[in-house]
């Protein structure tokens, strides 16, 4: 790939990255299902409702997220590695807000860990895997932990910053 | 365009939309005013307070942030449409932080759909229109809520993922 | 600098501050250091430990985040102003999310002001300085306030709006 078209598949594959976040927040599954790749393999986390293999299983899946009364998924951190013209591998960070229908606020900082395929000027979301850094509130659904090295044998805290 | 000449222009639109956020935190009202086309039309919501006329308005309006004790408006999720060379309609989202002279907390999580017009070098916002994805803590300014698809007849929420 | 070598070298100061921020929540310190180059100057705020000379330094320095049991950082409004081929300097925000050992909450709204300088195809943080926008929970940490310019004199909130 040239450089431009490097680029130009990196703001590409982002689109898709933030179309996916919007259409949650508007509850269109139908334009979700379109990032997908049909054969799609999406994992929320270890739990079976939040593993489908397929895109209408995906869509199906999704419509979970009706539980809560308003969401708020904002992306960044987003990084995109090339292999081959037609096929990347991104990972991307999310602030997912969610409201339950009492007004309890639930919080997950997490990591989306993909690949996508390129079909046509579009790129597609072929594998999915969601990594949990962070949550707050009422966020109690089992997204597996983000890896974090532990410190050194040893290792104590610094005193004052906090104070 | 040719896709370079896309790039820079995708560029530069979201140059502004950060812009516009780093000033409202800092409130140089003059620099967000040099964002805007001097016939801007911007709503907030439909308070009339919300509703400005052309460039001197908004920037007279925006005045009104300073009844918080300090603002971190962060900006993510940005698509762009281009209509022909010099237009432009674009949708972001925005993490709006505030905090209240006591300290109180308000949040709001917030889109903006704009349409922009390329003047020189730069493009400018010349229609701004605010919706709500959700709010937290204080926020209670009227901002009108984003379009959300309801559940089909019949849904009911799964069990046992929120526990 | 032809507008692609631009976009592209913008891109590549952008990965290096998403790499910084994803390496942080990782605790990847050794990845942390190779961001920034050998002689760098950091500072986040006047307390001697937020303070360092050197690539060494930093890395040892940063080591107090394992205080913390979990953290997320995302970024956002990057902005960049290049100096010739090789040099740059960015701006950019962050939400810093910090969970305590017992749960607590502590929250960081921040900007980064940077300078970088290219060697070879990367971009490598020279000079960094953090200052708050925000602050939220037990966040207690002396980086210092940015800017935010005072209302004018005479100047009286709305009412209305916060109702």
């Amino acid at each position: 790939m040239t450089p431009v078209e490097e680029l130009l598949a990196r703001r590409r594959i982002e689109d898709t990255l933030i179309a996916y976040c919007n259409s949650l927040d508007r509850m269109d599954l139908e334009a979700i299902g379109q990032l997908f790749t049909t054969d799609c393999t999406v994992s929320y986390g270890p739990h079976p409702d939040l593993q489908t293999e397929g895109r209408d299983a995906l869509v199906a899946s999704l419509a979970r997220l009706w539980r809560w009364r308003r969401t708020a998924h904002h992306l960044c951190n987003v990084t995109v590695r090339f292999d081959g013209p037609s096929g990347a591998a991104s990972e991307s960070r999310v602030h997912a807000w969610h409201e339950a229908q009492d007004g309890a606020e639930a919080v997950l900082f997490g990591t989306y860990r993909d690949t996508l395929v390129r079909q046509g000027d579009n790129w597609l979301i072929h594998t999915r895997q969601m990594e949990m850094n962070g949550s707050s509130g009422g966020f109690r659904v089992p997204v597996p932990p983000a890896f974090r090295h532990p410190p050194p044998d040893g290792w104590t805290p610094p005193t004052g910053l906090d104070d």
